[in-house]
């Protein structure tokens, strides 16, 4: 079946959930969303393209930080509401210098900081 | 750091999005919603518990399947407006008995699914 990105369900701002993986080491890195145009655009560049709900712009991972996510596979899931995208990814993924954005782990009503910055 | 789940960030329903990931094989198993009292209760029980958009109710993942999702670990993205439980999943993690909701790849414009309902 053709994949058609008009498909997918958007919430009501047009976004859709995206979810990036490390397709080696399978390490959830990150999630941020996508509308319509960056989903294409991502499969059409195979450079994960989200929507900057802050900036309200196109966001080309690492485009200014170099931290670039190069498309290994996209995925969709049951209800077409979320998408898991398989990446390479360099460097880190998260703006606070750290390999992913889920750092912080909840201990026994605690939190506890998994992983350093990398250098 | 004591957690406390009114510190995390939900949109304007009262919810945050949850990665739900296998503890063991790192694979990305579904996306689903949970409120702060979901958060409260998934930490408090261990068994993953969302919030149901479709139902507005409680759901205990597995309770009526018995495909139950026990918390091994729940982390915080940096932004504090995305989780991560990794879990222990019995059987299937999707609704369709795939083991992951995103069992359909795009690849080349068209759609393949990756992955047969369990048996």
């Amino acid at each position: 079946m053709d994949f058609d990105p008009k498909t997918l369900t958007y919430n009501a701002d047009g976004l859709i959930p995206a979810i990036a993986q490390d397709a080696v080491s399978g390490e959830v890195l990150m999630m941020a969303w996508m509308n319509l145009e960056a989903v294409r655009r991502t499969l059409d560049t195979r450079r994960v393209t989200y929507w900057s709900r802050s900036r309200q712009a196109f966001w080309i991972k690492g485009e200014s930080s170099g931290h670039v996510q190069e498309l290994v596979d996209l995925r969709v899931d049951c209800d077409r509401d979320c998408l898991l995208a398989l990446v390479n990814q360099t460097g880190p993924a998260c703006h606070t210098n750290r390999r992913s954005c889920f750092y912080t782990s909840v201990e026994d009503g605690s939190e506890r900081e998994l992983m350093a910055p990398m250098v």
